[in-house]
This record gives C-alpha cells, sequence and structure tokens, in this order.
C-alpha cells in the first residue's frame, strides 16, 4: 500500500468518540519504539479505548478489514515488541487505568490493564498490602502481563506469571473471554491464562487483571556485599538462598556497572563486584538473618558487608541499580542499548555471567553485566551505535554467543524480557517440535494474523498481514 | 462394535513386547475404575510402555485407528478420570518410574511420569531435599500434574502448576515436544506447560518432568488448635496466614470428621471443630510463631491449643489427616465417596462451609467437611450407596448447591481434583464464551478425538469416537 492516509481511517473515527483515534505525528511518533535499539516505525493511527468493550469493537474493525492491531502500554519493552513494524493501529490501553476492585481478605487486587505498578501500589499501601513484581520500569501491568515481567524480587514472590489469577482477554474476532477468578487455585478446564500471559499480544489483548498482592513486610532492610569475583558472589548468593535466609531480592551488580551507577547517581559504593541484598521479615528474624548473611558473604571471600537499616539509603540503593541502564545511556550520549537476557540453571549461572565479562572485552564493546542471580537470570547491557552496522554486529554477536550458551545448558533466550523482534531468530532451536505447536495456537487465535505481526513466533512470510 | 475382543488387538501385540501388552481380565479390572464412586468401565487392553519412544508408538497407532487411549498412573483420580467410558487402551504409566536427573544445587529433579511422589522423596531425602505436593494418595508424579493435584502443603509450597519446570509430551499423532526446562523463568515462545498440566490426559501425554524441589525444612512441628464452629477455625487460620506465621499446611477437619478419624485411627482428638497446622522453619522462628499462633487461636475463641514437636506424633496427626477419606469408607462398609471440591475467595470461605454443613444435614447425608483453608478450597465426603439412584441423587444436589455457590461467588468448581466425569456439567456455565476456546483447543490437538474422551471438556456428541 502507498504512504498517506490509509483509506479505512475515516471509517475507524466515525466508530469511536472524537478523542479516542489519534493521526498527530507527536503521538504516532510516540507509538513508533520502544526503549530499545530496535528502528521505530510509524502506526497509521492510535486509537485510546476506554473500556474492555471499545476494544472489541476495535478488534472487529480491524479483524474484518486485516488491519495490524499493536498493544502499548508504556512503551519500556525492550526487544522491539511494540514496534508496528507494518503500520496499523497502535492500541493504547493507558486510559483503561482504574482499580477496579480491592480485597485486602483475600490478597487480591482487580484492575484495568493501564494501570501502571507504581500507581497500584500508591493505591495498595493504604491497605497494607503490596503488588510484588518491580521490573524497574514503571510498566503498565498488562503490558508486564503481556511479556511476563519479573526483576528483583521474583526470587521471593515469583514472576509475572505466578500473580495472575484471574484476566479479561479480546480475542482477535472481539470475542470477550474471562479466565479465572478471585480465587487461589483451579483444575477446572484448560489453564489458558498462561498462553495469554507471555504472549506480547500476539493472541489477544489483557484489557483486565486479578492480581494477587502480599502484605506489606514487618521490616525490610538492605545490604551490599562486595566480592573480588563474579564467581565468589554468585556462589555466596546461592549459599545465602540455601541457608533459607529470608532474602526478597538478590542482585548482581559487576565493578563495571558500579562505576557508571557512581558517575550518574553521585553515590561512592566501592568498584568491585557486588552483591545488592534486600531481606524482609519480622524484624528479630532479620536481625538474626543479617550476620548469618555476612558470615556467608565473609566465608565465600567477601570483602565487605553494609547493612542499610533506613528506608531512605534503601530507597537510594534500590534507585540506584533500578536506574543503571539509564546510568548507561547517560555516560554514552547517542548510543542505543542491546540488553541480553539469558536464564540458565542456578549451579552453570557463574559460568554464564563470566562468559559475558569474556564476551564484551573479546569484542570491544561498553558494558556491564547485572543478575537476578537467584533467578539464574542475568543482562549484559551493550552500548551500541545504532546507525554503526559494524557496531550493532558485534552487540549482536555477543547477544547470540550467550544465547547459544544458554540453550547449549538447557536455558532459555529471554528470562523476562521477551522475544519481541530480537529474539524470534532463537525460537526454532530453543523450541524445536514445539514451535509447531505454537504456530498452531497463533493460527487458532488470529487466523487473520492481526495481532502484533512480526513479533514472538517467527511464521512463513505468506501469512503475515499489513 | 460388539463385545469381544476387538480386530485390532493382534496388531497391537505386534507393536510391543510380550509383556507391555494385557487383556488379562484382573489388569483391565484395575484399570477400568478409579477410587470415586463413578461407575466402572472396562478397557479393551491395557498398555504398560517403557519410555517416551513407546508411548508414542502406541499414539501412533491409536490416532490412525480413532481408539481411545487413557493414562493411567495409580488410578487414585476422584471423579472418573481414569474410567475407560469407551473402552480403548488404558496406557498405564508406572514402569515409567525412574529419576533420570537429581540436581541439588538447580533445586530441580527430572523424573518419568511414572514414578510416585513417596518413592521420590525416599530418593530425595538424601540430598537434604523433598518435594512439596502433597494429595494424600500417593500418585504418580505424572497423574498429579495431568489434575494440577495440590493437597495441604500448597498454602506454603505451591500446587503442583508451581512445581513444573519442564516437561515432555507425546502429541496425540506421536510427535514429541519438550516445554520448559531446568531453568526459573523464561518469557520465550508461548508457555504450552499450562495447558497439559491439569488437562486430564486430554491434549497429550505427560512423560517425564522437571520438578521444583525444596531443602528440607530445619525443623518442623505440628499443632492442633479446636474451636466451637467452623466459622472460628476458619477466621483464626487466616489471621495467622495474614500475620505472616511460617505456615506449611492449615487444615480444616470438622467435628464430624475428628469422630470418624477418632474411631479409625484410636486417637483421641477432642471432637470439636479442628485447626491442623504444621510450621517450618528456623527452630528459633517457630519458637516465635507457636505462641503467636496460640495467641491467635484463643483470641479467637479457641478452645485447646496442642502442639506436636516430636516426629512420631506429627506423622499420626497427619497420617490421619490424609486417611480421613479411608476412615470414612471404613466406618460405611458397602458405600462409596462423593467428594465435592470447590474453590471460593478467602473472605467467604467460612460461608461456602457452613453452607456445606447445612446441605449435609437438610439432606440427611452422612459426611464431613474438610478444607484447605489456606487456599479458599473445601471437600464435603459424602458417604452415598452407588447403588440407589435417589441416594447419589441427593448427593449429587449437595454437589451442585455447592457447585451454584462457588460460582456465584466468582470461585470454581474444582480446586484440585478435576473435572473428569463428575464435574463435566458444570464446564459451560463456569467458563462462558472462554470454553468454545477451549473446545477449540482440544480439536487442534486431538482432531481424532482419542485422548480420554468423554472427559474434562463436553463435546457435542459427534465429535466422540470409540
Amino acid at each position: 500500500m502507498h504512504d498517506g492516509e490509509r483509506p479505512w481511517l475515516t471509517e475507524l473515527r466515525a466508530l469511536f468518540p472524537n478523542d479516542r483515534v489519534s493521526t498527530n505525528p507527536t503521538v504516532l511518533e510516540q507509538h513508533s519504539h520502544d526503549e530499545s535499539y530496535h528502528p521505530p516505525h510509524f502506526p497509521d493511527a492510535v486509537v485510546f479505548p476506554e473500556s474492555t468493550e471499545e476494544v472489541a469493537r476495535l478488534l472487529r474493525f480491524a479483524n474484518a478489514r486485516r488491519i495490524p492491531v499493536i498493544p502499548f502500554g508504556v512503551g519500556s519493552s525492550l526487544e522491539g515488541h511494540v514496534v508496528p513494524v507494518r503500520g496499523g493501529i497502535s492500541l493504547d490501553l493507558t486510559r483503561m487505568n482504574r482499580i477496579l476492585d480491592v480485597r485486602p481478605a483475600d490478597f487480591l487486587v482487580h484492575v484495568e490493564a493501564g494501570m501502571t505498578r507504581t500507581a497500584l501500589n500508591r493505591a495498595l499501601a493504604r491497605h497494607g498490602l503490596f503488588f510484588s513484581v518491580d521490573p524497574g520500569a514503571d510498566a503498565t501491568l498488562g503490558g508486564m502481563a503481556a511479556t511476563n515481567a519479573s526483576g528483583t524480587t521474583a526470587v521471593r514472590y515469583g514472576v509475572m506469571r505466578d500473580q495472575v489469577r484471574g484476566m479479561t482477554v479480546v480475542l482477535a474476532d472481539g470475542r470477550v473471554i474471562r479466565l479465572g477468578g478471585p480465587y487461589v487455585k483451579s483444575s477446572s478446564g484448560y489453564d489458558l491464562k498462561q498462553l495469554f500471559l507471555g504472549s506480547e499480544g500476539t493472541l489477544g489483548v489483557i484489557t483486565s487483571l486479578w492480581l494477587r498482592v502480599f502484605g506489606l513486610p514487618e521490616a525490610a532492610y538492605a545490604a551490599r556485599a562486595t566480592f573480588p569475583s563474579v564467581r565468589q558472589a554468585v556462589e555466596a548468593a546461592h549459599a545465602m538462598l540455601r541457608y533459607g535466609l529470608a532474602l526478597a531480592r538478590v542482585e548482581l551488580v559487576d565493578r563495571t556497572s558500579i562505576r557508571q551507577m557512581n558517575a550518574m547517581k553521585g553515590t561512592t559504593y566501592p568498584e568491585a563486584d557486588t552483591l545488592f541484598l534486600e531481606f524482609h521479615g519480622s524484624p528479630a528474624a532479620l536481625e538474626a538473618d543479617l550476620p548469618a548473611a555476612e558470615a556467608i558473604a565473609r566465608d565465600g571471600g567477601g570483602t565487605a558487608f553494609e547493612i542499610e537499616r533506613e528506608k531512605e539509603a534503601r530507597d537510594r540503593l534500590w534507585e540506584a541499580r533500578h536506574h543503571l541502564a539509564y546510568a548507561y545511556l547517560h555516560a554514552h550520549p547517542g548510543k542505543k542499548q542491546l540488553v541480553t537476557d539469558v536464564c540458565v540453571p542456578l549451579s552453570v549461572l557463574a559460568d554464564g555471567i563470566e562468559l559475558a565479562r569474556r564476551e564484551l572485552e573479546a569484542r570491544g564493546l561498553e558494558g556491564g553485566v547485572l543478575g537476578h542471580i537467584g533467578d539464574g537470570n542475568f543482562h549484559t547491557i551493550v552500548m551500541i551505535d545504532a546507525d554503526d552496522p559494524a557496531d550493532v554486529a558485534r552487540a549482536e554477536g555477543l547477544h547470540e554467543a550467550l544465547v547459544r550458551y544458554a540453550l547449549s545448558v538447557g536455558g532459555t533466550a529471554t528470562g523476562e524480557h521477551g522475544v519481541g523482534l530480537g529474539k524470534l531468530k532463537y525460537q526454532a532451536e530453543e523450541h524445536g517440535e514445539a514451535l509447531s505447536l505454537m504456530q498452531a495456537i497463533k493460527r487458532l487465535l488470529d487466523p487473520a494474523g492481526i495481532l502484533n505481526p512480526g513479533k514472538k513466533i517467527p511464521l512463513p512470510p505468506d501469512e503475515s498481514t499489513g
């Protein structure tokens, strides 16, 4: 199709109140990219639904005309998930941001998919509750569900998949289904929730979620433990987990990344491979666990162990950790990031992290390693000049080396960021014969191929739309 | 088809070594029923595969000839799941009972589907590990995966769905797929594991599992707390959970059931509505938690609180709890059981349990109530004369009243036992439009309709086989 306004836009505008549809170039630009190095592509229009019924209306319209629909939250994805690579309609869910129900006695909350996690936590605090999943970015809960996000607290509280008790999903043809509900467990029907969790908008559009929430911990202390090597840091962390300490976060930040952190945040953390730890529990239990953690760190070669009991110091520590990707960007103006995300068996995690550091050095790439090491999941942040194909190729070479390593030890190409565009090429190798079943399910649920085409699951070219 | 030997049996025998195929009437009888009141039906043959490849060979054979295949573990299902209602081949997986890999550093074990949970726990003990899911019966791990079993420890460690990191599945056409693997989390591909978990053998045959295991707790204490009413017992238990006590099991046993327990087991527990509790943690943490639990029980109207620190007394207590269904059978010779299994929001659990007791009394039925009350899941054991249609109808009336109640408050017809035959009729009401998607997935994965036909998902009669 030629450039310029699509003929269906007039029809689309007639379907909704005026303020729901935008073709403003600034709005299109905002919906053309995510936070990754993947090239932007403009949608033809952005639609801002305010209800499940409006999402259904939009999908019926798009499905009948084979127009691509790309669900969009805040655009914080890291593999090009929300880039409208074949144009079409970016479906911005951020106006669906209400809490539908808070049930403290059930440890559940019912929210619309466009609510962000920090907005939810602000609302929950008055009930003494919190929502645990913390990927760093202030993503929408629907976006987090669609990528199976996790982050620093997964080691204690689980990943996004573990929190979703129920959901409303609009299918490609506009049918609305409800899966699960406000209960803990079920053996009724097939559990279709997990098909949509992590499906990156390619099987349906999630419009509401029943989420598990937790009581705010009585006490929370943080600590930093420094080590002469990443291997010693990983081994000490795993010893703490085996010992059953009340860890809520166990993060590795390598020495290179500590340097970036200090430079941007003004912190003065020692430039060594460091564990950032957080403990949740009763004050008495934590006062017993902290010396136990320090003893394990020292036995494992640790050189320092600093406890942060005050909320302010703790918040500064985790803010520094969560802003690390931005610290790298800040130090490398004009550059973009490729972030690897493999997850491997815990027993070979140190090997994988050492490989990442060797690959960075051997390829002359700038970056560092950080890891959710209680889960076997680590990231290599690689700074790249997105306009220099040689630079992009070097970074992708590192990415490929790490994915091949992960697959060779029985791991996975992506622990929490998802596939998007960047990990499509590894899907066949990772899933083998199971990929054909994934493709069959994609065809069953989205026969016209309108839902976030070109992402998540590789399909033959003749099955694409747009 | 007429009675007597099926013509395809000669071909089937030629496919396998002699000892793999049986048509011995005793063996057929063993595979004709489960532990429920559902009428038995003989299979035409029982096949005992010893490898994934043999399962694949059997399925290719059966799929080409549209012969029903009913996966079978130890036959401990409670809703007729393994009854070959349309004849065909009972696929007994109990010879596939090996441990393939134990990985203490990864907190993982790789097992064949026919291994039982107690055999696994015997093998894990030497590594200081245990597998947490405990449904009472010594079921096979494959059977537990296929029904999403849970039981007394789910409140702390999660249900079967939470333990499976990876699996091997043979599809209806004999293709073998591998899903997940020995890692904690992934956002790669679609998560198809959860489709097969809880699918009751209707979508594929699980032949191996990567299971999460836990370190044996440093200390484990049990306690019994008695109350004047089930409501007070439930409310006290929920207060203990909100308080964050280190509970590993929180079971309600009503006064009627305590009486059956004492009669069969020779225990002398007071005949009152009782909480059976277990705490896992460090000895120091538990010595702090026990008085806290007792204080909560007393504040909530509790009349007694007895602690069992010794392993022997603790084992006796949980054996009495787990053998409760048998205690009822023992006291009612010749009768069978219908066991309800609804799961409701925690906030209305006491209402649901009170309704169950009223329904028992109003209908003049013998039985009692027990509950996994940390999960909102409770069972009504109802003794019935399976040969007396009026008796069966009365019990089914109670079952229906409880399911309608559960659905009216947003709950589910089955928390852990599964659908089998007995809860088929509730699937349309519970799942609404989502049922059509479940049916479409069943057709996609099992187009010839050979996999455990007549169970789990209602289908139009013309889609059945056999």
